[in-house]
């Protein structure tokens, strides 16, 4: 069986999105969209297995709000709320009773999960993000590469699962890696809300440049005349996502050569970051002008997630010899 | 918040029933059923825990004929099939964020399972339990003596839930012990189809006689004059469940001083459990000649429950801050 190509990924509810977010998912999704049949979600069970808090309302829609600005569209795009299906959950029950726990043992990071949050269904959490992929018989998952472990476990539950079953009832995803898993935030570490070092994608222009104008550059740069080494900037890596790479060879030989200062890179920084974000604002003013047009946006495309994953279990329960 | 009283019981799908299951479970049903709301249910998905193969669909019809054949009465009572609720494995879902695995650890028989047979999802057998026991807020719940470790950890994880969501969503089930919970088979051993030592309820009378001309009574009595002891004897427990009580002074002293012989003591026995079985078979014969109003009852069953499950998830949602 040939199963159409079909791409599933989720992000949990963390409110308005930073650069990290951009560069890390949001840029593979937007290359996504455009070749192929594409199911993105707000991943808000997930939140749940690291947080006793409620996840609030403002954090789900503030983040749908960046992907849409972002430029996911969805008249493309099916957008929807994990926790309004409760198809990924019954999928998970079906697969947790096929699934040895050896083989969530094994994947990386079990042993620290189980000892510092060792809720039942945070251990089962590479198994939930299965059933949310599976549910739609994705063929293509966008991952970090430290998730790669979980995509894995994902494919063996489905050549189980089709083992159990005796037909061909799941692709197994395939992985589609990220060109920027990681972006550095202001100070050279990896950009995080918690950390303080990130720049929101909707941040005021301000704002933006005074947190670049205060960034550590290359530590050795003490001096205008002293040389550079980008490699060791912070800067460069924002350069890298933002700056056409035309520039690159002129910034880095002028950043060597002591012929550009620090201030003149950060302000080329400025001028291609600025107006990419003015895009994005541009787009999420529109948005929030209008909440009940986003939230009937979300309503559309969960009914339309809710129509495919319905007809997956409806497969998984007659292949399991359940009612269907 | 007074919670209404409402008692939840479900059956794994094993197909025709034995004299086992009247008098340890469906004995208790009837006399629930006459006083509370009851919410009765074919526990499909916990048979997938335990056996790859798919579940007969026969085995789970058999089985709701021989419940109403027993007198469970459908006006009354709902009934329903687990697997064609997905809201149980939604709620399984959220409950399994919020119960540490030490809790699951904590239920007898855990260590022997996970060495045995170790899925992730038998793992979490006795929490799906308390999902499907926690989705109609049962107050009540029937259990046989080796299941009160999972009703405690069914309470807590209503306790935890309660705490989690600043309200008394659920009530905290208490315990309905059955008078009879293990009937002893046709050798003296628990009765089970397994163990080849039942006697099924709509049984064919002279099977059932033929059966139980054959039982072994107390060894010490080989010859018609040998005193007897019925408390060493299989008969005697048979006679405890079909008998009335009124005439089992007579049968002992009769047994003790020899005055009755074993041929005489199983004839008393059969005198009531033919009847009693007549009974049943008679209201199973009407059913099965309509195998498609038996279907419309569990289907009208299921859509009632479903309106009481769909109710608790949206009380859950709220509490937990998803979308509802
Ligand atoms: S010139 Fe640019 S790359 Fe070089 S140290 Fe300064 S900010 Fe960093
Ligand atoms: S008389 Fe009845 S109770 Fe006594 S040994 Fe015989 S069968 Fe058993």
């Amino acid at each position: 069986m040939q199963h159409p190509v079909r791409v599933v990924s989720g992000m949990r509810p963390t409110g308005a999105l930073h650069l990290g977010h951009f560069h890390g998912v949001l840029q593979s999704w937007l290359r996504l969209q455009g070749e192929h049949d594409c199911y993105f979600f707000v991943a808000d069970w997930h939140a749940l297995t690291d947080q006793v808090q409620p996840v609030a309302e403002t954090a789900i829609y503030d983040m749908v709000v960046d992907w849409l600005a972002a430029g996911i569209d969805p008249q493309r795009t099916t957008l929807f709320i994990q926790s309004r299906m409760p198809e990924h959950a019954e999928l998970f029950t079906l697969l947790a009773m096929h699934t040895p726990l050896s083989w969530l043992e094994r994947v990386p990071g079990f042993k620290e999960v189980a000892e510092r949050h060792p809720s039942f269904g945070r251990l089962g959490y590479p198994l939930l993000q299965a059933a949310d992929i599976l549910a739609y018989k994705a063929t293509h998952v966008p991952v970090g590469q430290d998730q790669s472990a979980h995509l894995e476990l994902c494919r063996e539950v489905a050549r189980r699962l089709n083992q159990v079953v005796g037909a061909a009832l799941f692709p197994e995803p395939a992985a589609v890696f990220s060109p920027t898993p990681r972006l550095s935030g202001l100070d050279g570490r990896k950009m995080s809300k918690s950390a303080g070092n990130a720049i929101g994608m909707r941040e005021a222009p301000q704002e933006v440049r005074k947190k670049v104008v205060r960034m550590p550059t290359d530590p050795r740069r003490v001096h205008r005349g002293d040389v550079g080494e980008p490699e060791r900037c912070p800067v460069w890596a924002l350069h890298q996502v933002s700056t056409p790479s035309a520039e690159f060879a002129p910034l880095a030989s002028g950043c060597r050569s002591a012929a550009i200062g620090c201030v003149d890179c950060k302000q080329v920084l400025l001028d291609h970051l600025l107006p990419q974000q003015a895009e994005w604002r541009a787009r999420a003013v529109q948005h929030m002008a209008e909440p009940k047009q986003v939230h009937w946006l979300v309503e559309v495309g969960t009914e339309r997630a809710r129509v495919m994953a319905r007809k997956t279990l409806r497969d998984v329960r007659e292949g399991l010899g359940l009612k269907v």
